[in-house]
């Protein structure tokens, strides 16, 4: 009887793994990584490898999609799979956990910090005053998505969180500047005024990494700040606490004058 | 020079720390760590000591919130705070940091796994799918933003997830249960049709431990389960993807009768 052991290295590097996810890496028979989902801007494979005691071998997409050579392994032996982030917010791994448990193979998770708590956090942003949030995609794949959403969440004084697109395969990450002229493409196209050049908007880059940048202020002079180093990601706040105001003058370098225009009146 | 770090213990024991957090950890001069923001179904004290080679200092509520003592420490000698989840859920830990921050002290943050990006995938919904959050407060402290929130997410097809209330020094822990017991009465009280015993709601049961319990339902049939220890938390699904409908059945094991209603026509 073989088992399948989902393991989540976070954000940064082979450390953001938790304890309990390197007794299942250790423990296990076969160790596989995929780093198609999202990208660990530190990740060290040798290290990796070093820390577990074993080699640790790289899975495509097509492998993971298809599942079946895995599936196959994991009903006859112990397989660690080693993902970016918390292993079940890309929708690929749920499915193959789906598939899994149909085939009664025993499933063991090992969470991780995931960019969709990690953010809220960092800026300093209330989680429960966050709608939906959105992928701004690459233009060869446009969706007016998160202008949409943006305008939803704004009308309910919510906060909205955008994931930047990413190719992994093809080393292609978006920046915040390419996606705040994306956002203010979709305005000019649209016209309902989600976005402007005076709009507060917050970009993040490595986020829960040591060099971890968070930086807000109008979107204009945020389009020309380069964040660094991938992965990035762009917060869009709606109205603000007072108390969360005061948190991004300190944590995202906001100016005092340009919150005042959000925070809520009580 | 001292310095600050927040260390995320995640949601089930010691072993949900990161390895960064063990580093940090074991590096300070001292490690305090509070449990009234949430509870860990298996945290042991002792274990954690073990882990970390030295004495972890309980805190409570009144200590964090204050602060005085905690920052003034952290200006001389590094300490490290240990907390359930992820650091920066809880209001109290971003206006901690954010004083810290103001007072030059240095802040190292190791994230952990939290309720907010586990429960979405532990039941396979897909997490941009999910409108804002909302907490069911006990009858003392009765609010009706949950209802609100349902109704307004269902209306534009999204999923609610819903945090239930803990009163952690009292031992008090709100169950699914109670959870919908409380959103029946609103219904009665309001009358719009957020619930009833029809909806279909998930119910989590200490997510992320080995012992976790996802458990999906007619709100009527799940309002009779018992859960098992603490923490719960609920889910009232929007419009579901066909894959998050199977999912749901293998995952939370919901009848597929009950599915098909809730099932996007495409």
């Amino acid at each position: 009887m073989g088992s399948l052991s989902f393991v989540g290295l976070g954000l940064c590097d082979e450390k953001g793994m938790s304890l309990y996810g390197l007794e299942l890496a250790r423990s296990a028979d076969i160790v596989l990584i995929e780093t198609y989902t999202n990208i660990m801007p530190s990740l060290n494979i040798r290290s990796l490898e070093a820390l577990i005691g074993k080699e640790v071998k790289m899975v495509d997409r097509h492998y993971i999609e298809d599942g079946s050579h895995l599936l196959r392994t994991a009903s006859e032996k112990d397989v660690a799979l080693l993902v970016p982030g918390d292993p079940f917010i890309a929708t690929t791994h749920v499915e193959l956990r789906v598939r899994a448990e149909r085939r009664g193979i025993l499933v063991r998770v090992a969470h991780a910090p995931s960019i969709i708590s990690v953010a809220p956090g960092v800026v300093g942003l209330q989680n429960y005053k966050f709608g939906r949030s959105a992928t701004i995609t690459f233009p060869d794949n446009y969706s007016e998505v998160p202008y949409d959403t943006i305008i939803q969440n704004r009308r309910a004084g919510l906060h909205t969180l955008l994931f930047l697109d990413l190719r992994a395969e093809e080393g292609r990450y978006m920046s915040v500047q390419e996606g705040i002229r994306l956002l203010m493409e979709m305005e000019s196209r649209r016209g309902e005024g989600a976005v402007c050049p005076d709009t507060l908007m917050i970009g993040i880059a490595r986020a829960g990494s040591p060099d971890q940048l968070v930086k807000g202020g109008r979107a204009e002079d945020l389009a020309s700040l380069d964040f660094g180093p991938p992965p990035h990601s762009l917060i869009v706040p709606g109205r603000l606490h007072f108390m969360e105001a005061e948190a991004l003058e300190v944590l995202a370098r906001v100016d005092r004058s340009l919150l005042s225009k959000y925070v809520e009146r009580v």
